[in-house]
């Protein structure tokens, strides 16, 4: 079907949508040829890294705003705010040429972006205003900065982590009810039996005699952050109280936590499903819209031609190189018939997700340069034993005694002099592996374990001229990646892999996380700002002022908090603030310390937002995010064992057995570089190699990649490939109750 | 088959394989009449109540051996303690009459507790003839008391808990190797970037200057103990700082620690799996031979003869009533043909496993009494108020108006006058629903919700005689009784019952992880008392000896210990070394504390005991204890929409529809009752009642399932009643990876 667009604008489209399904976009955009260049511009790197920018530079104010760490006047940081309010509102308006008027005014995303963009720009006129007469306002409108940061559609996966905490909300806040009720229910004993008892605590102060107080004593000793100390005075009194204080423990602390976990674990894994079928229909939605534009008919079914194809490719992937094309062609085309069909045409989404490696397969130059001498006994015995398991052992062994050299004094001479000792054996590894392997091989394989040992010989060459200049930084740096070495000691053993491999896995979805934390940090940082900045200060160690020891305040006069030397932990600047709530989240003593300290100094009801951030932070990301890690290794353990892999890795993998006969004698060269260094061969064939032309393809490795992606794929390899998948509509609103099977089986149930 | 052995014998025989079938009991026993006999007798309750007796019995002699709680002589603590190990060498005996002999020596319980009696003697002995002469030994077997408590084959939860953990233990080991890897890295980088800085610590000594030192100081504050403590001082000279701690506790307490959890979930799962499915075959393997000893051919099929089958059942439940029995029978013996066959015989053991609650309806004793009063319209009226639900709202609000009052200062007499007034209008409360109800329908119910409220009435019929004597320990239990009361509105909420349902069902196996954690308590109890009694002392708090300032041990002097009034927490008594250990549990700045003082007044080796207690009790036990409460509540949740009921179940309901007409007449009561107090009722036809011969039958509520018989009954439910299942060897040999598909999909993966 060619449209009464021309050939160019088809392709433009239907680049659109396949670009949209390799990337999980789900952004409606107009068909009309100018809004599809539009929405190509808009999809272009160059305009979402700013965006990123501005969003950036707008969080980034917080540090220069009073209260600053780096003091800007009110005029710059106004102006810049300004500034990064008229970027959203560009970017903002370019979306709505993009997409349908309809869609865009009821998608909640922009309304909240214009809204906070406005309220923004109210408080930043009323500040201004104030402050030009001398009266000093409130900048509320800071702690909706974050709105940008979710609410561009770049940000998906911290919208979706949003709606993950959402959906969670109605089963969290019912437990969270039961909960609060047994806290009450306890206080209610707790006063009963020792409020009359006249106990004091190690304080001094009278024990368990207001409700409140027990009850905000009771929620602390479920972080367990003031355990032994609140059972102290009654247990001293008759150790058969301490039975009360244990059965709320059990309660409150084990069983109560762990159903918040249930429950939030319950409702990602649930939502995880049925946001991951979503996706997968609607990437197919869009393939089969891309297919439908460009098809034609050969014989009796539609096609996509060779030549179409290849400039779809390339519109989609500019950068593709031309050797990597001809791969994915002969992928999709088999017969070599001259088009793609409709089911090959379907993967090319999939098919630009993998991420092949292309190695140029020569000969070591020296073997060009001096053959004879290269491939003389003694050079042959040496490149053996380099590439014997016992060279890496040798080597961890020396990185192992140098670790144990680094914790021993430093000052001593001798350990001075091994350490260049040991610098002269890395250096020699290196010269070594140089010899033996294919130098732009060895340097261009992207192994994460590889670049962790080369930085770790870096450092030592970087080590001993630092230490001239003694630049404290430099060498704080350098002696970090220096104790990183260490690491390639863990690599070298197999049982270690399957941990490490998802832990970097998790890598990616981390940011995500870190993304949620920062929105939520932020917030409460801005507001804990404007409540408590001022009230505590920090003075150097060294300060000899009385006002030091009770961090400049008088009513933290014989506080527990002033003798803690915790007076550095204040909301005077957006750093200090950001490691205060840190703290907080590692709930510990430090909770009840630090609630009770800036209570003193303002009120008591400054504990209630120390109890709305645990609430908030502890009860609900800590448990998605143990949730996330918990979904991310049980996928990785039920895989361990299986051979998932989707059509397209076994045809390049057929592909490549069918096409090149030569790889088997180089391809050894490569086999005893994967087996030692990039550590993740052989086993499960997941490191299949394509040559074409004298190029080697790799895959990268299925143990890569993240838990949505292998769930998409386990997905999609259940639909038939014939399946057209729901309608849209159906689609969008898919219910996760759906997913769940109705009548749970054995095997699924548990 | 009628075999050479007399009817009689055959019954026993059977009874004994459907008595081990109904209760999951796999003893392999000799099928001799005599050892039949004996077996019988070794499963007698007096016998099993007998050997927990003098289980617990050698358990509590801790408290009476030095140190102890209560002192008592060597010579009755030990006469006490050969008592308990005749009383074990004669329950083993026993079980070697009942177990072949080939068996009973293969199997490592047996051989446990044979050693442990023989090395618990010659402690005795060596102990005993040491303290004649006066030289103080050490009683070391006492550590090895607990092996009783998991030997004998009556604990077999407790075993599985434990193979729970062995089996764990392998994966577990790689996940902590790296983890020690991770702390000793962060370690060497730590005495790098703080080692030469010169800083002080709060107390004023130096910081991080020693590696072991470091290495203890992360490891606690993995545990959160020492956050934000061990930071400040650097946090102090440099907040870039604070970053190296927080990539710390990114990595090793949040994302190692859900690593355990998930390792341990994981593998928690794939065992449990594992062992229902093996429990599930051996139960149907028991049936059939029971099955096969009794059979008799009629027609073409063999089949058990209703007197036969009615004599087993008396056998396996003695006290089973002839109603009930006549209700199994005519389940089992659908067409009434005087025969139960293969397939109805081999449900016999869930048959009797099934809770049928016997109700005989009777009319209300004044309907008898005074039919014309009773039924008056006002009467009616009464009985129609007390019904309704508002009714019920009524009495909730007034139950939290009474918590109010409770919390509010009860010296003011208006307040204790109120309560005069609760109490009449509780009073008032019951005997409304006695009018209304029949009174041993009201009080036969057993409902857990129902005599949650009721013990709250009656409390206060306790509490005012109890004030005038002021007696303190029984006001202590009536006022938390009191506050008991508050449940009840917690059960009026249907939200709610999901959740608190769940955790009732919990509450058995509960039960078991209490057992394991008092084992594991236990051993470090003793080792603990062994090696630290005596070294702290605890001073009542009015005393004014210096001593007390410094729990009595000059080492503990300015230590952070003393400061804190931590002398309480000892190891002079078994009471006070486990509050201990639970405090050690609830991992807290008193981890790092309780540590640090011991090792003042030891040696700083004793850090490894406290570190050992951590490793194995928080890192094992208590995620052990989340995978548990996860299982559960995700079993509960995916049951939740689902209609899971056996094949009997569905048996007895369509048999109650099909025999009993007058029960929609009488039943309205019931249901009112029901929906009123039982509070499970309704939703998805739960609560079926069969009515026979006047009597109402109600079968348990699946809700009141645990996961483990839910669990079974899914796997169950899913072999074909004709399977024979694979033979006893194969079942044995069972291993938990046959359980995971080879292949798995969207569906069970995540």
């Amino acid at each position: 079907r060619v449209g009464p667009r021309g050939e160019d604008q088809d392709l433009l489209l239907a680049a659109a949508y396949v670009s949209d399904a390799q990337y999980n976009r789900n952004v409606p955009f107009e068909t009309s040829p100018q809004a599809v260049r539009l929405y190509h511009f808009y999809n272009h790197w160059t305009m979402r890294a700013a965006t990123y920018f501005f969003i950036w530079v707008d969080l980034a104010l917080a540090l220069f705003e009073e209260p600053a760490l780096f003091p800007l006047p009110f005029l710059a940081t106004s102006i810049a705010e300004v500034l990064c309010l008229t970027a959203f509102f560009g970017r903002l308006v370019h979306f709505a040429k993009v997409t349908p008027q309809m869609v865009f005014w009821k998608d909640t995303k922009n309304i909240c972006i214009m809204v906070t963009i406005v309220l923004t720009l109210i408080d930043l006129i009323t500040y201004g205003s104030l402050e030009a007469v001398n009266i000093h306002g409130v900048r509320w409108s800071r702690a909706l900065r974050p709105v940008f940061l979710i609410n561009f559609p770049e940000s998906r996966q911290i919208r979706r982590a949003f709606r993950s905490i959402r959906n969670t909300l109605p089963d969290i806040l019912y437990v969270f009810l039961l909960f609060i009720f047994s806290v009450l229910i306890f206080s209610l004993m707790a006063l009963k039996l020792f409020g009359d008892r006249g106990l004091k605590t190690v304080q001094g102060s009278p024990y368990f005699t207001n409700i409140l107080d027990i009850a905000f004593e009771l929620y602390v000793l479920v972080t367990t952050a003031n355990s032994p100390d609140v059972m102290m005075p009654a247990y001293e009194f008759n150790w058969w109280y301490s039975l009360y204080f244990i059965t709320y423990i059990i309660i409150n602390t084990y069983i109560f936590m762990s159903v918040f976990l249930a429950v939030v674990y319950n409702n990602y894994r649930k939502h995880l499903k049925n946001e991951i079928r979503t996706l997968a229909y609607l990437k197919r939605h869009k393939m089969i819209e891309a297919f439908n534009i460009l098809k034609v008919k050969v014989g009796t079914e539609f096609v996509v031609k060779e030549a179409q194809w290849r400039q779809l490719a390339k519109v989609v992937e500019p950068d593709i190189s031309s050797s990597h094309l001809e791969l994915l062609l002969r992928i999709s085309d088999e017969g070599q018939k001259g088009y793609v069909d409709k089911t090959n045409f379907l993967r090319l989404a999939d098919l630009l997700n993998i991420q092949v490696v292309t190695i140029n397969i020569k000969r070591h130059p020296l073997e060009a340069w001096m053959p004879r001498v290269y491939q003389s006994s003694p050079s042959l015995l040496v490149q053996k034993m380099v590439r014997h398991r016992i060279f890496v052992w040798v080597y961890d062994v020396i990185i192992l005694i140098n670790a144990i050299f680094i914790a021993l004094d430093e000052k001593n001479p001798l350990i001075s002099y091994a350490e260049w000792l040991f610098l002269s054996l890395y250096i020699i590894e290196i010269l070594l592996k140089l010899y033996t392997y294919e130098p732009r091989a060895y340097f261009g394989r992207k192994q994460f374990w590889n670049w962790c040992s080369e930085t770790g010989m870096l450092d030592g060459c970087v080590l001993f001229p630092a230490r001239k200049y003694n630049s404290q930084q430099i060498l704080d740096i350098v002696l970090i990646l220096r104790i990183l070495r260490l690491l390639r000691v863990i690599v070298s053993i197999q049982r270690f892999r399957v941990i490490v491999t998802t832990l970097i896995n998790i890598g990616p979805t981390m940011l995500t996380f870190g993304g949620l934390v920062l929105v939520v940090y932020y917030v409460f940082a801005i507001i804990g700002m404007e409540v408590f900045h001022g009230k505590v200060h920090f003075f150097d160690p060294g300060s000899t002022s009385p006002d030091a020891l009770v961090c400049g305040n008088p009513a933290l006069k014989d506080s527990a908090f002033a003798r803690g030397r915790y007076c550095r932990n204040n909301f005077n600047d957006l750093p200090a603030s950001l490691i205060l709530l840190t703290e907080l989240t590692v709930v510990n003593q430090c909770f009840a310390l630090l609630a009770d300290g800036f209570a003193l100094v303002t009120h008591q009801a400054a504990k209630l937002y120390f109890i709305g951030f645990h609430v908030v932070v502890v009860i609900l990301i800590v448990n998605i995010f143990i949730a996330f890690i918990l979904e991310a290794f049980f996928v990785a353990y039920s895989l361990e064992k299986s051979e998932v892999e989707t059509a397209i890795e076994k045809k390049i993998q057929e592909l490549g057995v069918g096409v090149q006969e030569e790889e088997v004698q180089d391809g050894k060269l490569i086999d005893n570089v994967d087996a030692k260094d990039s550590g993740f061969s052989g086993d499960d064939g997941d490191n299949k190699r394509k040559a074409l032309k004298g190029l080697y393809f790799r895959i990268a490795s299925k143990k890569y990649k993240t838990v949505d992606a292998l769930l998409q794929q386990m997905f999609e390899s259940e639909i038939a490939p014939e399946d057209e998948g729901p309608s849209l509509e159906e689609i969008l609103n898919f219910s996760p109750s759906d997913v769940h099977p109705k009548n749970p089986s054995f095997e699924n149930s548990a």
